[in-house]
């Protein structure tokens, strides 16, 4: 029998992980139930929620020292015991990042095979997909005439919120790490502006993209970035909380802008969970589809190859210089 | 003639404010124009918001050194220049604090004589009253099972909130500063359970008493209090911002709460200022009245004599030591 390895959290990573915080051992061996599938993994989806986990406060749970990497896959199936699947078919489900897994039957969920590349399943058509979606779509009111500010843009949640904004008519100003990420985001996606944070000075630019302040901000990040995005809000502003990269890496939370930003604005701030939104999964995957085929929606994938790649793709993820959907390829 | 008196700024007060920070001094000589009234100030309202203007940072605009202090008052018109308006009658408008005023006819608005005290319209009835209506029926959502905090509980927007609060069947708990208030609250007003700051461990006592986490939020706060009450919120809870008072004696605005506690809780956190609910406030009249003719609702008013009083009176309302609406008699 071959070796089918696994990757696991060696230790708690101090700020932004390193490869050393990870650890590839032997899969404990794999042993088929009723109602179970066996599967080949093709495609790890690597998120920066995953380090929110690592520091065991996540709200979907914590990964301890020792525990599998656990994070939302494609696998193809080997080997079924349950009626409903057939060897062949593809299904997307979250497991432990290793070459082989064994699930329930019940935990997976079978993918169209005609959709190339599959990564786009837990990409853009996926989990970060359904997030941007259910922002804009349910959260959100983007509307013609409406500014829409998006940190992270360059990543798989803010360039779909982008162009999302973009396709219903909004004034869309995306903020990403790099010269690169920037161009990419207006000559490809069609962003109306960019500010690169690592090099502008963020207030100034702000106030200059958004001169009438920002109507919808859709923040990634946190930190001072929120607060920046909060001094220039317009009146009845709408802001979705969505991540906090800028706190993922750290031991202890960090404040947020004070209240009186919301107050002065007459704001709506509203906390964005996608797993509270599976039930409008059907309808964005349609109207994804459709905007993928019309060039509405154009994606980037950031693919590191093979399960070792693994522990350095994520810890590139958490340093920010991924670029596009970061996923490993098996 | 009669010496007419005024209340000046004298400086910018640091910290919590000082009767030295005032001064009394001759109002100009008061000349009635075309479509003018004069009239006699009967109530002058004070409100913790003055001290934003004080610091020159509130939305409504600052008040420096060497102006009057002006806020909402009721006066009695005993000259007109307007034919819609005739001596005798009373009115609300924003004045300087002195006895006599003149003003555009354009900026009064008449009130009911039959209300008694005639204090109520610029107390339960006024603004403190609308604001606490426009919050709970407008941006939140009460209503039977549901728990509902509120900050500054025993002031004149708090104990309006948690009064509306319990017509439509919340659980009501309030946060107030002594166990006089605190009394007040449970056994006048019908709130279930009251916290006293001062002395109880508000995180502890939060956790007792809201044991299925906060519902809805009416912070008239911010700072510390705003934070611990995020931690204690409900699914899907609503906060209402509405007040600052942790700040309104500070230089600068203190941070708030970590954007983390909005997306655990899915919650809704909105912006609330009185001024943009203008339109619901005949239907809040109507309402109001009819609850105090009840007893549905009680109000309680911390009245001081005279205009000289009134620069003590408003040092102890931003030291927490008023109980009960802060007006000034004349």
């Amino acid at each position: 029998m071959t070796q089918n390895l696994r990757i696991i959290c060696k230790q708690r990573p101090q700020g932004i992980p390193k490869p050393e915080d990870f650890d590839l051992i032997n899969a404990p061996e794999l042993t088929l139930g009723q109602a179970q599938l066996r599967c080949k993994i093709r495609y790890i989806s690597l998120d920066p929620y995953l380090r929110g986990k690592l520091s065991g406060r996540h709200l979907s749970g914590p990964i301890h020292p020792g525990d599998p990497m656990i994070s939302e896959t494609v696998g193809e199936i080997t080997e079924s015991q349950d009626p409903t699947f057939q060897p062949g078919q593809y299904i997307r489900a979250f497991t432990p990042w290793q070459h082989e897994v064994v699930i329930n039957a019940a935990d997976a969920i079978l993918i169209d095979p005609a959709i190339d590349p599959l990564s786009l399943q837990i990409g853009a058509l996926g989990m970060p997909g359904l997030t941007a979606y259910a922002g804009m779509i349910r959260l959100a009111h983007p509307g013609p005439g409406k500014t829409l500010l998006v940190s992270a843009a360059s990543g798989p949640v803010g360039s779909s919120v982008g162009q999302i904004g973009k396709i219903q008519g909004c004034h869309v100003v995306g903020i990403a790490g790099s010269e690169e990420k920037c161009n990419w985001l207006k000559s490809s996606l069609g962003f109306d502006s960019t500010i690169n944070y690592k090099t502008q000075d963020l207030r100034e630019a702000l106030a200059r993209q958004c001169p009438n302040g920002i109507d919808i901000y859709f923040d990634n990040v946190g930190g001072d970035l929120l607060t920046a995005a909060m001094e220039h809000l317009a009146l009845n502003a709408e802001v979705v909380l969505c991540g906090l990269m800028e706190q993922y890496n750290k031991d202890q939370p960090s404040p947020g802008p004070s209240p009186g930003l919301v107050i002065k604005a007459r704001a709506t701030v509203r906390g964005l969970v996608v797993y509270d939104h599976e039930d409008l999964r059907e309808q964005f995957l349609a109207q994804a589809k459709l905007w993928l085929k019309n060039g509405q929606i154009q994606f980037k994938e950031d693919v590191s190859q093979g399960l070792e790649s693994a522990p350095q793709a994520f810890a590139r993820l958490m340093a920010g210089q991924n670029f596009g959907k970061a996923i490993v390829k098996l």
